[in-house]
């Protein structure tokens, strides 16, 4: 049998439901979920911040194993044939693999996309959420292996924050030696601090209004931390001693609050590149002067969400890392899924990096 | 004997002037200047919309054959060694080679830059532009050997719109088979609609607010061309229909006005790359919204000026399309050296796309 929490919409409570199991069909897989984290999009959608279609099974950060195969079996996204036990995570999004934008590296925003935590839920589908015993993983969804040395607190992640890092590293271009500019330390920006660390970046520098978050990013390889104020001069004044002389090789930007965004175009070097991340919802505009980008010969891009090879590579990064910095403690409470309902309030008055929710 | 005109400021007259021949230091060489276009940027100067230190030789886009060369001699940009008797052009900037900027790509960004046709002229350096009978050469000048395909009234521009152009191919990438928006059909629209299509691009949409520079866009390998308004929604409306569907795989943003810019990024496509060129002084601002640049995953990239290979892409363009595309009717009038100021005046009220200053 297996057991979801389903949300009906914000302000009603979540409700427990049952399933059968769904007929896998060609290249779909059914995973017994070990273990769910919330992201912050979870919460917008829980709280109401953001409307998704229900009723859903939110939660896309999660790790499982392998219960069932479709016929035809599974391949993960290196090539390796998956395999009933196996552990895997899975890309928050799937895609046909045929249309425009799959075959134009952005499968992430494939025609046909579907993304798990925000489908409606029918009973023959079953849940296609991690707030559930099991996760109904259909026909061109990126899966990849999880190896030992990740513990399930860290694989979770994988499939939304890290995977999205690791996109956003590959947008950036070549850390090596340079110096990184890290706005936000939220689980996004403590993994860019990382991960630019991982990679070579000689300096890396984090931002946040927290202080507690910048104490952390400091375990997570920030060689400098910046205690910003939400006052906009402050901020500037902060930002220009942050970055002094010749500024960031490349900014990455994971707060998606527009002044962070103007002061990354601003901290950039000439020639510099500035990953816009955090900027997932219209919460506002900014002023840019073209010719600033133009004489100062500035790269913007922006990073939505990634494509498989980015999710391999977080796991991999994961793999080698997860001794290095302290993603563990990252996870500060466990609730159970009967329970995913007070994880979510926790998570909303206490503001953790990252609540779990274990399910199995 | 070197002659010159020195431009000795706004609403003075230019003056002629004459020099004794420089003595040339190693990776010196002096040009015989055979013609030099006037850019947007030299009338500009003249006119006094842009301050340069005075008094100055101004033009930057120059054509002349090898007369004399510094000790060592001198290499051209693919390698080859230059003999005196060679057709050359030269960069506009010249750079260092040794510093962090000529070091990380970006040579038109060098700590020590030096700009022909903006720097004060000294009796012993002698005309450091192209309105003179003679250009000194300074040490860590690109120069590309001009092949005898190409006419001077082709050549001359090279070092500024074409190699431009080049830069900005470089940043848009890959244009085969895809939709190409170009805004502005100038020397540097008209050049960008030539050089996408012959590197295959599949569609090339050339607008501007000038009907005549579209007959010519349409000359210049424009597959559609749009006559914009200068009316805002108007604008927006033209604009929405002429990249219908999808958008532009890249846009080629050549005039610098704010709201050829904001449309550039409203008309490229998702995953798409929007090149900024045309914003090269501060003629205002724009309003971005940040989600639309992460959400649509958009490439913004700034192109001013060029590197070396650029040039020498330049030429190379124009000796296998200077029968293709009608370069040599771009430049519509002819003025002596002594008549310098006449050809500016004229450039100033017709707005030819290019007039020539014949030095030699």
């Amino acid at each position: 049998m297996i057991s979801a929490m389903v949300f009906d919409g914000p302000d009603r409570p979540l409700r427990s439901s049952t399933f059968s199991r769904p007929v896998l069909g060609s290249g779909a897989a059914l995973v017994r979920n070990h273990l769910c984290t919330l992201c912050g999009s979870d919460l917008h959608t829980f709280f109401g911040r953001r409307r998704e279609p229900v009723p859903t099974v939110l939660g896309h950060e999660a790790v499982g194993v392998i219960e069932e195969l479709g016929p035809g079996g599974l391949v993960d996204v290196d090539g390796a044939r998956v395999e009933i036990g196996d552990r895997v995570v899975w890309a928050v999004a799937g895609s046909c693999g045929t249309c425009f934008f799959c075959t134009h590296d952005l499968p992430q925003k494939c025609e046909s996309l579907f993304k798990y935590g925000h489908q409606v839920v029918t009973p023959d589908r079953g849940p296609l959420g991690g707030l559930a015993t099991h996760c109904h993983l259909l026909p061109g969804t990126a899966v990849v292996k999880v190896p030992d040395a990740v513990p399930d607190e860290l694989a979770a992640p994988a499939a939304c924050a890290t995977a999205t890092v690791a996109a956003a590293m590959r947008a950036g271009g070549d850390v090596r030696d340079g110096v990184v500019l890290v706005l936000g330390a939220g689980l996004l920006g403590l993994t860019t601090c990382a991960m630019a660390r991982a990679n070579g970046a000689g300096e890396v520098v984090a931002a946040d209004t927290d202080s507690r978050r910048l104490e952390l990013a400091s375990q997570f390889g920030a060689t400098r931390t910046v205690l910003l104020s939400l006052d906009r001069e402050e901020l500037v004044d902060r930002l220009a001693s942050l970055t002094a002389g010749r500024g960031a090789d490349v900014v990455f930007e994971m707060t998606g609050a527009p002044p962070a965004v103007e002061l990354g175009l601003a901290r950039a070097r000439v020639g510099g590149t500035v990953v816009l991340v955090g900027s997932v919802s219209p919460v506002g505009s900014i002023e840019v002067h073209p010719d600033q980008i133009v004489r100062r010969c500035l790269r913007i891009v922006g990073v939505h969400n990634y494509a498989p090879p980015d999710l391999s590579a977080a796991v991999r990064f994961l793999a080698a890392n997860a001794s290095r910095f302290p993603f563990a403690d990252l996870v500060t409470r466990r609730f159970s899924l009967a329970d995913a309902e007070a994880g979510f309030h926790f998570a909303e008055t206490e503001r953790p990096v990252r609540v779990a929710v274990v399910t199995n």
